[in-house]
């Protein structure tokens, strides 16, 4: 690039984002020096902050800006109903939801051995202590319904078995809204293995 | 989100970027706290550097982190024959075909109207000037092929038009590798109009 090297290096620090390549690097570095150079602060600015003020709760495991995260020391929640869930996003949505008043773990991420990604990696150790040191009463297991995230809660579910929590796991079926014309047969089987009587009206 | 406000501040400040909307800053900002640290920093330092040393070349409007060009600078190249082109990445693929040796005038965009865009906005005074002053014997116009690069071509050369300068504008027809049976319509109808005469075996 004959513009220099500044460029080029701002270039490949942007390839580092999930999901971008040489071009999409190579029009963001544009876009940010020739529009928006007040954007281009901001991100610097905003990375540098949440590089030294974030790490992770010390109960949960999701990002926190202090030792325990705010859902953690929320005393209205249930503190002995614990949600594992493979990421932040994940725990989002189900905030997002509304639909859980429990706490959560956070694996940040999900098994997988070619990736390098094995037991050790999720901390599943750390949710075993914590399950029992806590006396958590139940541990819903919202790994998603992947096939890594399916032997993830399979894993769990082993390491946990010797102890007397009651496991569960999310419902699977057809989503709200759903057509059945458009549903997959993984799906549609999966709805009719587990339909679930209704009351004599 | 419960996690604290610098997570908040950088999945907005990432939305800043072009093409990025909530979930993508959102996965970005986690992947960069989980993952890549070392990458955050990385895009945050040469964010920095950018925008304090990349400016524009003062003769062909680039980016350029001197006051004049590496490719203005270069006295091997043909000084009197100017390509003009809307974007750095545009001059980019240019260099890399390596099928051109004169010198540029990046616009840094093109004509559109809706957005703002006038002469005013693309230097086109500057470029005129440019073309006087430093005697250029021809101008390419090579801004893209679509109604805007076409409108901006032709407003600059009506404002070229009293100077002597000589101008052109890049061949249009079938890409190189093309098959006429995927090829649009107007395409083909360009290469039809504008089809070369071979010489006589």
């Amino acid at each position: 690039m004959p513009a220099g090297s500044a460029i080029d290096e701002l270039r490949d620090a942007l390839k580092r984002l999930p999901g971008i390549g040489p071009k999409s690097a190579q029009r963001m570095a544009f876009h940010l020096l020739e529009r928006d150079r007040d954007g281009a602060t901001m991100i610097a600015e905003a990375l540098v902050r949440a590089l030294s003020s974030v790490s992770h709760c010390s109960l949960c495991n999701n990002f926190s800006e202090s030792e325990v995260c705010a859902i953690c020391a929320d005393q209205r929640r249930d503190q002995s109903l614990l949600c594992v869930v493979e990421t932040p996003a994940d725990l989002e949505s189900i905030e997002q939801a509304s639909a859980y008043r429990g706490v959560y773990f956070v694996l940040m991420g999900h098994l997988s051995p070619l990736d390098g990604i094995g037991p050790d990696q999720l901390s599943v150790n750390r949710l075993r202590r914590h399950v029992v040191e806590r006396g958590i009463r139940e541990v819903v297991l919202a790994t998603n319904y992947t096939v890594e995230g399916e032997a993830t809660a399979d894993f769990i579910a082993t390491t946990l078995a010797d102890t007397d929590v009651s496991l569960s796991r999310l419902a699977r079926g057809v989503p709200v809204g759903g057509e059945l014309e458009y549903m997959d047969a993984a799906t549609l089987g999966q709805a009719f293995t587990e339909r679930r009587q209704l009351p004599r009206p």
